[in-house]
């Protein structure tokens, strides 16, 4: 039953924030170093206190310190990055195969997270006409992961061009637990502020007015 | 090609980030107390800060101040909710009725948030075999949305007790934006460190050792 009057965060940590923000990169790139698993689970404890729909909380964070399981990941990405290579014609291709896209050989961690799809826990409380909240939820989880492991100084890169039954068969987790995102982790070599498919042309920003409506 | 050494967040702005984390509670509790557009417009510029599969943004925020569609999201609500409440026996319907789920009419801002799945920015890196990445893309963006917003004192509630087709008719935008979800905004009355869902029996916070596991 605690409520307190009083959280205030002043302008300048708000300034901060959104510089953390403009920091937060997809990284590739990352040290040898390794990371303290204190500093792993530190920040797991943080993206727990993400929203989940019925404080259902049904993300489940493997970390795969296996050699053989990480390189079955690593077979799952080389095969799907190939296919996707095949997708793209000419110019864009050139551009496609030109693009460091995951660091799964260098990252000193790797961070499966799931959803467990049949928890109870929530009581299904929010999820009737969108079952995806479930989802959803593990998703808000990783991007606070994201952001507290940057203010860490450490670099998270998040891995979509696999196979996720592959994965999940691979780290030999429940069959009701979807793949939601596949994480590198690790001290990253370099720092940018814009990010690397813009850098390499790939993709620029959107303007406000072509991602903000208004109804009157 | 903007690449910089340093980008160092200390110590202090960690536990304040911790702290954020902490206070950012789903709020179903409004002031009346307007809020003022651009600080909106800010935190959709801040949100969209956050990462997306191959730089795509497909987030597509909506400001509803119409009150024909405000009424037509609210009636949403109650037929969903109504069905809810239907769904649970005894004790927890019992328990399901007396929560508050939603500030939909105190809430001065109404955001529904979107996936456009026809865009074409990105052109589909990453989401070949992960096509839900496109969606997952916005979750994030909602998440730094709620981070920001609470760091400037705004209480956001997330309202998924909703047929989402039928919202994204009643606000009239393209058939290919998929509703990802719908935002209250404005002044909270009070503050609470605990989810209202915990607060009031519905569901406890899971141990670690329940979320996390290791593959050595």
């Amino acid at each position: 039953m605690r409520q307190v009057e009083k959280a205030r965060f002043d302008d300048g940590f708000q300034e901060q924030l959104t510089e953390l923000m403009r920091w937060r990169r997809d990284v590739r790139r990352f040290r040898a170093d390794p990371v303290d698993s204190g500093t792993i689970r530190s920040l797991i404890e943080i993206a727990a206190l993400s929203p989940s729909v019925g404080n259902s909380q049904p993300w489940r964070f493997v970390h795969v310190a296996s050699s053989a399981m990480r390189e079955t990941v690593i077979a799952s990405f080389e095969r799907c990055n190939a296919e996707a290579l095949q997708s793209y014609d000419q110019e864009r291709a050139r551009l496609y195969a030109r693009l460091k896209l995951e660091g799964l050989r260098e990252a000193p961690v790797h961070l499966a997270v799931f959803c467990d799809e049949q928890t109870s826990d929530g009581h299904g409380l929010g999820r009737r006409t969108m079952p995806e909240m479930l989802r959803y939820s593990v998703v808000a989880a990783v991007q606070s992961f994201w952001l507290a492991a940057r203010a860490r100084g450490l670099g998270v890169g998040w891995v979509s061009i696999l196979d996720p039954d592959e994965v999940r068969h691979a780290l030999e987790v429940p069959s009701a637990w979807t793949l939601i995102a596949y994480l590198c982790v690790g001290y990253p070599i370099e720092a940018h502020l814009d990010p690397e498919l813009q850098r390499h042309g790939w993709q620029d920003r959107l303007p406000l007015d072509s991602i903000f409506e208004e109804r009157r």
